[in-house]
């Protein structure tokens, strides 16, 4: 199987083949993390530059210390969007990047599309680190992995995803890739949460968070985005929020006995669990860290075809 | 030929062979930036650092590219000069930084002659990437690069710089190198964007943007730097500005036919060029940002005598 | 002999041999730094992440140049730490960081003790860059290295170390290492300078600068921390404080024949220093520095056991 994509834009333009050949990738790139000398030459004298528009500490992380593994000249750019339109300062700083040749630009921005954007007007291949509310396909594919890597498999798999749907990039990249590869997924959120017009088939939507939990093999518990919280709170305070809301002890307990947790980080402890359910047994969220560098290894491995 | 300066400061300080030395440099490293191993071993254990005390993600960028290509170990050393007495912070830096024994500084700073100081005490090549509205060598060298490449000569073309020459580093080095290397050169500038006592022998200058358009081969329009001007603002507002004196499609049409136009980034759309002059066929500014790597590369390079 | 040590999270926890055996490597290490190849294998496909929650330009910079010259694959990681309970922050983010697998983590925090946290809790070898007002054992360490390259020896040399007691970090961690080694070390410092309950075995203590300066091989003459100052001023004022606890030329005539002084850096000219003193021929300030990233490497080098 050979991986035809040039760009990793979302899991949305990914076939259910190209994703698996993804994973097993990854699963192969993940050994090298463990090694002693932790460093493969496929990427060498390859630049990769990660453009990061929003601030995201551990994601420019995961994909610098990705392409360093890989043996790329890794760059990182950051700008701020603020002084101009925001689509023209794209295009112009992608244009005069681009025209430094490249070979991969990882991007991250608050405007959905601008990955599409870039990729339609550049020559280097784009990988989408979250765009807007739209997707994170890096974040989607190492819950994918982890799901599979834990539970041996993901077909038939239910994961219930909880929480702020309406300012959340994963879900939908989650919701997407978990289908394609035969999962099912239901949303369990507050209606305030949900954003309008929301509609995707075959996912069932709840506001009863304890009656669906014992359906769940997997739980992704999305954070509260307390900086893209706009207008009237949503509700009337964190407190209520995670007592409703939140994942503790108790609701835990209601998890069928091998049920896992996970996260995309970081964690707003006592707000979305508590802090004995984040590193519980049954949290894999440092497993997702981990499983993070791998996944990118191999998403930057596979839009460059250097395999 | 041999390159026998151990710094660039300004095209000032270079011979006509010297800086054609470096063009022909530049033209070799062109095709390394389009390979698909893009990297060559001669700067392997040099130690570069780019030492900005203005932002400038694009320049730092285009060096950081440089270095890493020639396989250097590129470091970024950012630094705002608010606190103390600049002169003094300067050199103290620039000394603490000698003291790890780098072998390229790659300065931007906003006192001119900033790269002239740290060159008279400390061991290390110092590139200067922008100094005041000094000169800006880089800059400079991709435009005159560019010119070259297009119309295969430099000796009698006739290069027009329009626009805030008062505010502009890169004006002074395009003069002197362009005069080196035999070409004309003229300014157009409303009056209150030239500088008092601006003196150079053989650059006659006009208001009179129209009339002298058609002399030209080259246009380089200038960036107005707004966040440089200061005091009561020079034209009633920027829409003056851009119809007295911005590039648009009315007047490219009163250019020769094979005349081209450049612009030293980022451009301001719809000040000094309009949008389709600015994408259009004669513009090179995508062109002038690629040749800056490889004209930065010869510059470290040879600077360092590892040819 | 053997460096058993993980960690170097202060000179307290290294015996008097592992501090040698450090100064030893350091030796060796100086000599690649000003090679024409500045590189050596040793640190090859390791990665080193240098989390800095304090801003620390040179420190970062040396420790930066000292993994690169070793071959480390160097990642920056800034942060701050203002939006939530430091230790948990700290931890969840030393948690995500060493999920992805770095072999080395270099910190610098506000908090004393943060290294102590990340050392317990997480897999990777850990180096302190300074932890509030506790220890800061590669600016000892240099400190030592310094004196040792310059007098010969160690043992019974009479350090003094001079300022502002309260808010240095590196006082302890030099009358640590200073004690181990040999050196009789002694403290000069105003009482609004000296920290309550500030008790350490064979450190005598004056306020009578002049007195005690003849005494001394080895001036070490502590930064004036400012942003650290707070309540009422200390001094009336600066001028005050640098007419009574400053070496300048007058004092320095009062050091031994061959006494030399020392100075963490960045010095506050006219402060604790004269501008005459900081640049004349007694001061080692540059040393220092130089020294550092032999150190810096020599610490890299043994806590990853790669010899």
């Amino acid at each position: 199987m050979e991986f035809k994509q040039n760009h990793i834009l979302g899991l949305y333009h990914l076939s259910a083949e190209e994703i698996t050949l993804l994973l097993d990738t990854a699963r192969e790139f993940k050994g090298i993390n463990t090694r002693a000398v932790k460093k493969v030459p496929p990427l060498k004298g390859k630049t990769q530059i990660n453009m990061f528009f929003e601030n995201s500490t551990r994601t420019r992380t995961s994909f610098e210390i990705a392409g360093k593994r890989l043996s790329a000249d890794t760059i990182n750019f950051s700008s701020s969007t603020s002084s101009t339109t925001k689509g023209e300062t794209l295009l112009d700083t992608a244009r005069n990047i681009m025209a430094m040749h490249p070979d991969v630009i990882v991007i991250r921005h608050s405007v959905s599309g601008s990955p599409k954007l870039l990729a339609d007007n550049i020559e280097a291949s784009v990988i989408n680190a979250g765009d807007g509310a739209h997707e994170h396909p890096s974040q989607a594919l190492l819950d994918i992995f982890t799901i599979q890597e834990h539970i041996g498999k993901l077909a038939g798999v239910n994961v219930l995803i909880v929480g702020d749907v309406a300012h959340s990039r994963v879900v939908r990249s989650n919701i997407i890739g978990l289908h394609k590869l035969g999962a099912n997924v239901r949303l369990c959120a507050p209606r305030t949460m949900m954003p309008r017009n929301f509609h995707i088939d075959n996912v069932p939507i709840t506001s009863n968070f304890e009656e669906v939990l014992p359906w769940a093999d997997v739980v992704i518990m999305l954070r509260i985005q307390m900086e893209r919280q706009h207008g009237p709170a949503l509700f009337p305070n964190t407190a209520e929020y995670s007592r409703i809301w939140g994942l503790n002890k108790r609701r835990q307990q209601m998890m069928r006995k091998d049920a896992v947790i996970l996260h995309p980080g970081p964690v707003n402890r006592g707000l979305e669990l508590s802090p004995e359910v984040a590193d519980g047994e049954r949290s894999l969220i440092l497993q997702q860290v981990e499983n993070g560098v791998a996944v990118r290894m191999s998403m930057l491995f596979h839009v460059l075809h250097v395999g």
